[in-house]
């Protein structure tokens, strides 16, 4: 085992244990969540709650104790810049506003860049205790099972996740909904983009589109679906890091047709 | 207790066992589905399962035992007139392409009408053993805890749930999506009408609208949602038991703003 390969082992087996230990805080703050408190926030589309500062606070703490030298990159505490080959990028609740009006289709999410390739991508659905987790070259599984892409995935009878809230994008949206029906397809939304793309590595739904996305998001999803035998755009090279961009990722048989209904706004994969 | 409100409690009793059980059939279906035989099938986007046969099947036949005099009607087996006051609509496995996907929004859907009117609606989430149920006047319940819609609901604040997988309707949803973006809400789509009414009366969405949905699909979740204290379009009244047609139900204080963003197509309430 070469040091680097023995390096990332060391952080997917931290990151596993990190991300479960995260998702069950997540989890008992997400079954203890009284309606009451969502009803005194001013906006439910972008809340950050107490079990999201915390539970970020949790990982990074854990992540700072075992790989000192690491950077991180986060939603809630922004950047933090690294000795080591390694950087950490993580979303405490991916789907905070499932979260926060009771719906379980929220993630813990965790990517691992080395020289800032992704090279682990980890998201664990704690309401199911789904830990989808992939590394470069070595596949994607959800537990102890690999997962793959939908095998004979066609629009018009699979499922294909559409996302984004952004007022702005109104008009795109609406436009890629009414051409993936009138395509025969049906679309989907459950609000959490990670979740989302492992959804799409373990096959139930056919594609996804998505404008307007942080790394955070989606870094660890575009890998499990790569892994997973999936075609994805390269975010890292249209987006980077710091930037919002679009996120396109799908079966392979699908990528053709998804391309043309959600238009040119796909990025090049 | 009068004869009425003995027979009526009867069959809320029975529909909880009965429908705790047939759930529990579909759950094991579920868990063991095999996505290889998912693909061998031409559509996913309309399938009849083994499962919902076999659950509808488990259905009717313990109503059959218990209340042979009732009218049945559902999905799978049409119509089956009854000699009695009392009339059964069942939907074995709503949300059957979530389910075929491998995707937990799928739940088991049982309506009582009472000389045609709907007098209790129950709705499985087997997935999450959320028991959905509401009699006539007396209020919506999950498992043992009364349930409301969403008290202080504003449309851009929540999240609104907006269905239908058919292409004739691709204009009219992409357009419906359009506007409740433009103006600042957030669109959902889980792939069970039964569920979505049922998170239409726990809260968690603020409002729902769908085109051509068949009585079995939408009865129990309508009462859940009035039972919850919101409003809804009046299904029996503007469609009837053996039409298809719009579903529209939400939180009082979003009804005028979803009534405009859905358009003229939204039946009256």
């Amino acid at each position: 085992m070469t040091d680097t390969v023995r390096e990332r082992a060391d952080r997917l087996s931290a990151a596993k244990t990190i991300i479960r230990q995260s998702g069950a805080v997540a989890l008992d703050y997400f079954e203890r969540y009284d309606m009451l408190e969502v009803q005194s926030k001013r906006t439910a589309q972008d809340l950050f709650s107490e079990a999201d500062t915390n539970v970020e606070r949790l990982i990074r703490t854990a992540i700072a104790e075992q790989f000192p030298c690491d950077g991180l990159v986060g939603e809630e505490y922004g950047k933090q810049e690294g000795t080591s080959t390694w950087q950490w990028v993580i979303d405490p609740i991916d789907g905070t506003s499932c979260f926060l009006h009771g719906l379980p289709t929220w993630c813990v999410v965790i990517a691992v860049l080395e020289n800032g390739v992704p090279v682990l991508g980890l998201t664990y659905d704690a309401c199911r205790d789904h830990l989808y987790w992939a590394a470069l070259g070595e596949g994607a599984w959800r537990n102890d099972a690999r997962i793959r892409v939908h095998p004979r995935a066609v629009i018009a009878d699979g499922l294909t996740a559409i996302g984004g809230s952004n007022a702005v994008y109104s008009a795109q949206l609406g436009g890629i909904i009414e051409r993936l029906l009138a395509a025969g397809g049906s679309y989907m939304r459950n609000g959490s983009t990670a979740l989302t793309l492992a959804h799409v590595a373990a096959g139930h739904y056919v594609g996804y589109f998505q404008p307007l996305l942080n790394s955070w998001d989606c870094l660890a999803g575009l890998l499990l679906v790569s892994e997973a035998g999936g075609v994805t755009n390269d975010f890292m090279a249209d987006t980077g890091l710091y930037g919002r961009g679009d996120v396109f990722a799908c079966a392979p048989q699908v990528a053709t047709e998804l391309e043309e209904i959600v238009g040119s706004t796909a990025s090049p994969r």
